[in-house]
């Protein structure tokens, strides 16, 4: 045997020997996940060693320093994006993805606009309605492609910058992301932590904030999962050195009234006017309050909500937004103008057949709806159509008559259009009693 | 979506809800595993799909039902033998597998000599030394590779034949093994009990005895474990409708003295002429006798053992493998004349250097010795060396004075012959006091 089948064979034992140690319930050393990772990412790990890896991580689960190794050994795998010379501490948000979550649109300029630099990586993202990039590609002439340099400038300078991920970010996360989608082995709460958080340290944030959504409409339907998941995420943050809240939120309703990419702009820039709905305002100042304290900016969550109440009443909000897009080639004359975004030649009005008060409007429901009307992806190179999708007029706890608006439908012909209109009006419980909306958010963990 | 992409989905969605299921302890239904073993040996499920359900299997189990259903699947993916036309009941003798193990060559004459007819397919195996077949080819001539028609022609003239395994038997068990040797999913009760079934009913058998070895030179060390497998044996034997018996037999020494190919041979003939070691002579005729006794030949497996004995003094067995080894080429004046057979050109006697008792004799390590001697195969493609092994002269419970004989070592080259006499010395264990022999067998399982 010559020295390098020697080394093969070697390299052949390890992988078993890893995949056999997690198989017994095992620790993985740091060591063995570089190994792991950098060789399936090489190509030298094929991926029915990684599924073996990946199901027997499902069924046993992983430590807080497995999670935090693996996530490292992950956020290495590809480039690493360098923000030092940006001043100060750099604060991200991330959501795990719920219906008609627009936050990200609104809270950047927020907390942009209180003075706290704000450089974000958004992927675009599989599901019912694009991501926070589909969205803002609604407004005509904006691009989100900037190059390390352009998203340097555009900070210093506009204090907010939005861009895609770079093709090299994390490439072991997309290659153990897709395997997982095949193998059973997506609702693993330690390769969901692990996926999310080493997107943000090779982005380079000091801090963050994660929305945990929970609910019907949301990839945690139950709040012990979420919770779980939320208490992965602070713990991985913990232990490389990022300061991290998870907020948990509640996603069995839609957020806010719009879903589909120009529709949920337009309800943005609503909100940055301060004439938004009520919840999405308020989970974005929530949200935004624990960025601007994580910062350091605030002695306090609460008082960091404070400042930014003042911020999105003084109109600062709302101006910064208009300079960041007009700074990344956006028409700023159709954030003055909303009518001017894309428009759906069909709209479908959704009205109730008997009285009432809403008791449930399943999330999961309408973000199938705004998916099949075509405003999200159900593959990698679905084209995405900005203006299709949902309005709501009525959520949980609202009381409607007979022959009142339930929901508005925009669609791309009228086929689509009628058969989201019997789907959402399956997505509507109503009942004869009033209700009580339920909590817009559940609960906090920090570390 | 066109009809064939639906089905295409559906499929997918198919696989990864069997996947699911097993991840989650739940019961693979007997179209699932049809589903999952056709897909899998039509290159339709790829091999990662495949991998997450060995390593959900081998964390979860398998209950008796699943664990017949996989076996039952597993046998279908290929070719089935057809002996109904041979009279009476066909009865096989598998053994999981030990150092020095030449029973089947015994064993076969023998319960074919007392009239019941033996159509045997043997595989070549991995290991520290080749299958029954590769022992059979050390016979200058010999030939395994007949044909249906010629093997039916030899069972009805000779009432024995063993063949080689066909190309295609078991597909689904080829592809399987492979796959588990590379994912840590090798030591899983159903999954080794389900490889080892499914080529028995490929076969035709009618009812088998299985020899499940236990100790340091076995797959299996501990009994427990080997229990566990003999029962799972026997559970998927009574499911399919197999009378099963399993017999647990001790492998921490090897069975006899011989270790290598030609050697067996040596030592199997000898056993037919009732002038072998005692410890192959006893095993032989227990598993003939349960046997005789599954056929139906006997009323008990003592009466059997008795019928057998008797068959052994007159000599009808071994003039039984003579008619065997003639019918299939072999060269039978090499039979009468052992010392025909291959020789090594180095021999090497290994002596005592100190007294006393044997105490202990590791299979494991006289197994590794054998293989790197060259009589077993570490990969597929391997060729073995028929002449090369070891014989023992002495084993756990003999005492022994300084510079007696302990082992004599057969070899190809001096190098590694030397290296083996001082691995071989170290299988040995001395102590001062005197030693019982282990038990060779331990119990016995059958539905």
């Amino acid at each position: 045997m010559g020295q390098q089948e020697r080394a093969d064979v070697a390299d052949w034992m390890q992988i078993i020997d890893i995949i056999a140690k997690k198989r017994d319930g095992g620790e993985i050393s740091p060591a063995e996940f570089e190994f792991l990772i950098g060789r399936y990412v090489a190509g030298e790990i094929p991926d029915y060693q990684m599924a073996a890896f990946l199901m027997a991580t499902y069924i046993r689960g992983m430590s807080k320093g497995e999670m935090a190794n693996l996530t490292r050994a992950m956020a290495l795998s590809g480039d690493i994006l360098n923000l030092s010379p940006l001043v100060g501490c750099k604060v991200d948000k991330h959501s795990t993805g719920g219906v008609g979550d627009k936050v990200t649109l609104i809270v950047a300029p927020l907390v942009a606009a209180a003075g706290v630099p704000v450089a974000k990586m958004s992927g675009r993202g599989l599901g019912h309605s694009g991501g926070t990039i589909d969205k803002l590609e609604a407004i005509p002439g904006f691009f989100a492609e900037l190059t390390e340099g352009q998203l340097k400038k555009n900070v210093a300078e506009v204090g907010l910058a939005i861009v895609g991920q770079t093709a090299n970010l994390a490439p072991a996360d997309k290659m153990i992301y897709a395997l997982r989608d095949v193998t059973a082995t997506v609702a693993s709460t330690p390769l969901i932590a692990s996926s999310i958080m080493c997107k943000k340290i090779a982005t380079g944030a000091d801090a963050i904030v994660l929305d945990v959504k929970c609910g019907s409409g949301a990839f945690m339907p139950d709040l012990p999962e979420a919770q779980a998941l939320a208490q992965a995420l602070v713990d991985i943050g913990e232990e490389v050195g990022i300061r991290t809240v998870a907020v948990i939120s509640n996603m069995d309703q839609p957020l806010g009234k719009a879903v589909g990419n120009a529709l949920e702009v337009k309800e943005a820039i609503m909100v940055l006017q301060n004439k938004g709905p009520a919840d999405v305002t308020k989970l974005s100042l929530f949200l935004g309050g624990q960025m601007l304290f994580l910062a350091g900016h605030v002695d306090s969550p609460q008082g960091g909500e404070d400042v930014l109440k003042e911020i999105l009443a003084t109109g600062a909000a709302w101006r910064k937004f208009r300079d960041f897009v007009a700074a990344q080639g956006g028409d700023v004359a159709v954030l003055d103008t909303p009518t001017l975004l894309p428009q759906a030649p069909f709209k479908f009005s959704l009205r109730a057949h008997v009285g009432g008060y809403i008791a449930g409007l399943r999330a999961d429901i309408i973000g199938q709806v705004s998916m099949d009307l075509g405003a999200g992806r159900q593959k990698k190179d679905d084209v995405i159509d900005p203006a299709v999708g949902i309005v709501l007029a009525r959520k949980i706890g609202d009381p409607v008559e007979v022959g009142q608006l339930l929901a508005e439908i925009h669609a791309n012909d009228e086929g689509s259009g009628k058969r989201a209109m019997r789907q959402v009006l399956q997505a509507f419980t109503l009942i004869p009693r009033p209700v009580s909306p339920p909590p817009l958010i559940y609960k906090q963990v920090h570390n």
